[in-house]
């Protein structure tokens, strides 16, 4: 059962505001709201949330991995919740995804203090690092760095232009070293809670308000590299080709028919470059980077299997070499059912409509989850679209989600004893 | 009947360190040996092809196309003959497309001298400009301004950022009105001669020293263009995306499918865009381009109904929206009858083992067949290769074809009356 719900206030246009803000610092020249972990605007927008951190009397600190904390005392259990998100976005994205659970972490801070009340937990609100994939295949750089599962072999990863992840990470001064050595002590954590939206059209055509996350998807992320013979396209004969393109070209479609027989899963070939990119010569060498996804890892793995061969007879067939390289699998992470157990009491509390359901993005809290006892709390988004510019959440459903926040880190808090985190969802 | 053969003596040497001088001169950090026409290097290579001529003893000028000239006077008939080729590369490219043939008029033109062999007909010698296609899916610019085919709408073809042909060319200091104006008059010109190499298997796999041309591909490019939805690529249900790169992917396998039905035909996929290009994004915009080759224009126009019906089927599937732009067909262009005949008994004459065959390849005598009697010459390319570094001729087969066309030129200047231009070939 809840306890009694203290009386808190969510003022929806300082949320607003900063989501605001935070739209206006974008990269020129790039479509929708683009703010990439590695481009040159990201650090001047987490300086700025730093400094809102400050602003809500928080003691801040950046560690090696580039993530940012505020810390909020508590009145003494020596024990701590955390709460946050990201503010980085993908190339085209929108003004909400990541971005609403770090603004709403600071206004669930912000209620707490007017209303007088004070936590036993510190809370320690988290603006995670690089939270979307990069150009090296890689996501959620500052939460995995923090669990202790970024590696070496991470930072060695290259791009296209054979630049290293390290290299990229020097530019916008991120020390690899210090990234690897950013494994957070996690002892004393109580329990992790992410507000984000939801990405998919699932909660707006269920008219539920709040979605609570069972399990986030896991992720089995590729490169495949086909390497042919460049020719000239008037001369080289048809069936005397080893066009390199084609190879490639077949092996999009098998990753969108091989995701189209799975259960929930979902497989997309999201970069593909021809080499050399001229009309007139038949394609040397093509390289796409693409991914499954499904909340079932067993599926995964068959998926990775029906790939590769599938690559390999595109191949195979126009005596192309192909390559497939497949990064480590992210395994589908379950949330904590103690958690998702005090959100719902508390979604319920408030009289919130809620749904439980699968989330097929990543998130921070899938890494996050691996260290702590983790719950997510899902807003709607308009049409289910996400990671465009068309990506919308309408305010009263962001105000919504940052009271289920605040409330459900008040409820966290005064759980005594602690849930069973490891318990079936109650 | 040939006549009797002047004493002319072709320097493989010379022509051997003219090679090496031009395969010096490319951009750096491009792989090959690349020197595209708008790129920073070509004119410098022009520049020095210039400084050969008037070495050469000719009477150099560049016209508003940026073509460069040299001229041999003759001996006073009033009349002339052409003879020439390229020099630019595509970016990967080799070091004989298109070279040889300008470095081996000047090789003709040297020997001729040295042998005191006057001719009757001015010689001119010419290095078109920008043969290879550019990103805006042209070619042959230089030789296609001469015969009066270039027009305004080339020059506002665009690129994919958008920029157009126009300010491309005004990088390189080609002005597009003295371009639009360089039609060029071609009173008294009685034949254009172009040695190139084959860029194909043929006269490799059949033995024979020299190709001589019948007529060259008719060409058919395009651009096609995917319109979709970017979508969050874990969250967008399979059967909901709106996914342009999986409708372009097909598109580039039935470019391979439908050249593969036809004769003698070739179809490429040379380009290939997906935006946004992440890993974790659904393709909202693929875009490429592609051409079909062959020498029968009926079958052209068929394989370009098949393409835009199986491009809006691919689009149609997926409810992605496409626009497949053709450029003006290129018709298959046979060469002049009467000058294959002149150039087959030289080489006849001459004891050099020649076959008879269509160039897959798109040339400027293609378009110089549009104004003037024009023959060409081929030389064998090792394995068929080129469009990339392994392009190769041996050098006395280079030096075989140089002396080919010298005495071509000699036995078109003193062919009187001149050939039965349209007539069969003899």
């Amino acid at each position: 059962m809840s306890p009694a719900l203290p009386s808190l206030t969510v003022e929806a246009d300082r949320v607003h505001g900063e989501l605001e803000a935070l739209a206006a610092l974008v990269e020129p020249d790039l479509p929708g709201w683009t703010r990439t972990a590695l481009g040159p605007v990201d650090r001047q927008a987490r300086e700025l949330v730093r400094r809102w951190m400050r602003d809500a009397g928080l003691e801040t600190h950046v560690d090696g991995a580039g993530n940012i904390f505020g810390r909020l005392r508590g009145t003494g259990s020596g024990r701590t919740l955390m709460v946050g998100s990201h503010t980085d976005t993908v190339v085209g994205g929108g003004r909400f995804d990541g971005i609403v659970g770090v603004v709403g972490a600071l206004e669930a801070v912000r209620a707490l203090r007017e209303a007088d009340v004070r936590l036993e937990h510190d809370l320690v609100v988290v603006d995670f690092f690089h939270e979307e994939p990069n150009e090296f295949g890689l996501s959620c750089v500052g939460s995995r760095a923090m669990v202790g599962e970024l590696t070496q072999a991470h930072l060695e990863l290259r791009d296209e232009q054979g630049r290293t992840l390290a290299d990229a990470l020097a530019t916008v001064d991120v020390d690899p070293s210090a990234l690897l050595a950013a494994r957070h002590d996690f002892t004393g954590v109580d329990a992790f809670v992410e507000l984000h939206i939801e990405q998919g059209p699932y909660l707006e055509e269920h008219g539920s308000q709040i979605g609570l996350v069972e399990s986030i998807t896991g992720i089995s992320r590729f490169r495949a590299l086909f390497s042919g013979q460049a020719d000239h396209a008037g001369t080289a004969p048809m069936d005397r080709r080893r066009d390199a393109g084609c190879a490639a070209a077949g092996t999009v479609l098998a990753v969108e028919r091989i995701a189209g027989e799975g259960m929930q899963s979902r497989g997309t070939s999201g970069q593909l470059t021809f080499t050399p990119a001229a009309v007139n010569v038949v394609t040397e060498r093509a390289e796409f980077r693409g991914e499954f996804r499904g909340p079932e890892a067993e599926w995964l793995r068959s998926a990775q299997d029906a790939l590769t061969s599938a690559a390999q007879d595109e191949g195979a067939r126009r005596d192309v070499d192909v390559e497939v390289e497949w990064l480590p699998l992210q395994e589908p992470m379950p949330m904590s059912g103690g958690v998702v157990s005090v959100l719902g009491d508390v979604v319920d509390g408030l009289g919130l409509s809620s749904t439980r359901l699968f989330s097929g993005a990543e998130h921070d809290a899938a890494l996050m989850a691996r260290a702590v006892p983790t719950g997510m709390l899902f807003v709607p988004s308009r049409d289910g679209r996400s990671h465009c510019p068309e990506e919308w959440t309408d305010l009263p459903d962001v105000a919504a989600g940052v009271t289920a926040l605040t409330h459900s880190l008040v409820a966290l808090d005064r759980r005594d004893p602690p849930p069973d985190w490891d318990g079936a969802p109650g």
